[in-house]
């Protein structure tokens, strides 16, 4: 794997060996239960690692370790968030909102709810994948519980107004959930001035550990637990605590920061300058405004091509992209993220993401867009869309 | 931590070294996202490795690897195959069965169901801990979609014989879910023998990492998704695959085996009869019979102390066990399986778990066992319980 250029980011990123080996001492040296901190030592050494992990990202988003509550991932967050608050209304309001765009984890939870006797409202989003904020707020009833809005979207990067989007939520007396999952420690989340009640933070986009995610749930947010078990996690998520994982989370966070986000910031816009020097006919997915969009993420369609092959063209030259969503990439049908924008069949199906981290180079930027240019061509001259 | 004997193994084991060395490569060389496998090559590989590990799995038990299904662990199994069946059920068959015994992740998945309109019934165990089976066949009736009944017990230890409790399933017409989360290895478990439809299994009481787990769904088995999102698991379980935890989980399948259970046995056996030599008036929890007990149990009620001050003096002396279930360790309520076998408060309150584990020697068995009895009778002296 050693020349390949890696650009699938948001999918999962390469677990920083700081990181690693963070992690390292909680497999074989202090590996007991944190709930055990009551009965011996060894516990207390895992309670008091998991603790500190929870304070590293409560800090980050200006929470209390209290409010944070360790998952298994994005996906767990999100179902727990919908669900949880859904069971926690026992009968009461029963009406959710989410935009068209959410991560198929919150839009199948709120789909699967629906359907026990749930309703639904999806915000429509505008051509570059902001929520059409006039729509949530007509969409928003009475009997509304909860509405569910991403931070960042996942295939196109959209940064979402959250200030207004929660400010809407206050006003209307809706539960706000965020799903934060690709925009965490990349795009700014201070929930001491943003009142989002529930927010979904995943660890393995920035280079922490698969199987590991978290919740954050403001103090007093009425929530059921989903999986059912033991006490662990201030009752609200039962299961033996996942303390390498945690820690692992947690030591990502610390390495993530403004620095790196520039670094980031910088490869995007050089990717997008190259491609746009070497490549015709293609279209920007997503904000052109670069400050709201997630750093790593560069997204466009290629005129006159399919994005499956030039995906697998890319793969040839060592270079690792998807088209669509991670999500659905076995699935023949266009991207939801992309039909919800207005895209024809042919923007969505023919349209690359590629999303950096700090392991990127310049240098892979640069043969990026020229093996990017290569293939099109390549595939342009053989194709029956060619004009 | 060096001179520590440590007997919490049931809560979770050593992570073994070999295992934390195969997890290793899946942090930082090949970290991409499994799904991604008909993208590119990177994704191809985690794709293989998952797949290797499902595999390992399967085979241990006399299963197909695509009726395995990684999930974030035992908790997490256990609510997936009890909610996940019954949702399947769409209000059909409304009745389910489990023992008074169930781990709380069991237990309370059911009750949780119960307030949605289930019907359930606990079967009686008998004092070591085996389920009545004569009460567990009149308790399934015509509406009984699924029986839980556990294969070894977390507290005392007792194998269930999951060959006649299947039987009595099949042929009642239930399905039959056991929780094999803390006997996985250690007994034996030939799906290709014991018809059983779904089972859990667990890698961290095995010294695989913690935050992964397994269910096997024998094919056909009607279930139903808990964790909403991509199409991952044979669309069975949503979110991105923890593929280091999954190469872990299978390298320490791989590890376990016959001669690491008789070592443990042989331990256990020790343990059992140094203490006997050392310490007086003590009882027994759990089965007499060592072949219908976990090989790592030891499970024992000194009479006149106080299982806390037992457990809190022999952290003193550097030796890690529990009082109770570790599930509910900060709960001053005795142990629920103890009570349903029938044992007075002071006996429940007094009992101290060892479980072992094959990082344990002959020669801590005989400082535990001596430790034990000076614990023992110093407590004995001040306690108000004196004889």
């Amino acid at each position: 794997m050693e020349n390949r250029i890696y650009l699938d980011n948001a999918a999962a990123s390469r677990t920083d060996p700081e990181v690693v080996r963070a992690m390292l001492p909680y497999f074989d040296e202090i590996y007991a239960v944190a709930s055990s901190q009551f009965s011996h030592t060894p516990g207390i050494l895992a309670r008091e690692a998991l603790d500190r992990s929870r304070e590293i990202l409560a800090r980050r988003i200006a929470a209390s370790p209290e409010e944070i509550l360790f998952t298994s991932g994005g996906t767990e967050s999100n179902n727990l968030a919908v669900k949880g608050a859904a069971w926690a209304a026992r009968g009461g309001k029963k009406h959710l909102v989410c935009s068209k765009i959410e991560h198929p984890s919150v839009l199948h939870s709120c789909q699967w709810l629906e359907k026990q006797g749930f309703g639904l409202t999806t915000v429509r989003v505008d051509g570059e994948g902001f929520v059409d904020l006039d729509h949530l707020e007509k969409s928003i009833r009475p009997d509304t519980l909860l509405v569910s809005i991403q931070h960042g979207n996942q295939e196109v990067g959209t940064i979402q107004p959250l200030d207004r989007i929660a400010g809407i939520c206050r006003k209307k007396g809706a539960l706000l959930h965020t799903d934060a999952s690709f925009s965490f420690t990349q795009a700014d989340l201070d929930l001491s001035v943003i009142p989002a009640d529930l927010v979904t933070l995943s660890a393995h986009r920035i280079h922490g550990p698969k199987g590991i995610g978290a919740l954050y749930v403001r103090k007093g947010t009425p929530i059921e637990k989903m999986m059912h078990g033991g006490y662990h996690e201030y009752n609200l998520r039962s299961g033996t605590e996942n303390v390498a994982g945690a820690v692992g989370f947690a030591r990502a966070v610390e390495l993530s920061g403004a620095r790196e986000t520039a670094r980031i910031r910088a490869l995007q816009r050089r990717l997008f300058e190259r491609l746009a020097a070497a490549v015709d006919d293609f279209r920007i997915n997503g904000p052109e405004d670069m400050e709201s969009r997630l750093p790593g993420n560069v997204n466009v369609s290629f005129d006159r091509v399919e994005g499956e092959s030039v995906v697998l063209h890319l793969d040839m030259k060592g270079i690792s992209v998807i088209t669509g969503s991670a999500c659905f990439s076995r699935s023949l049908e266009p991207s939801a993220v992309m039909m919800a924008m207005g895209f024809s069949h042919e923007r969505a199906h023919g349209s690359i993401r590629f999303t950096l981290s700090r392991f990127n180079t310049e240098e892979e930027m640069d043969r990026t867009a020229e093996s990017s240019r290569d293939v099109v061509e390549a595939l342009r001259k053989i194709s029956p869309l060619s004009k």
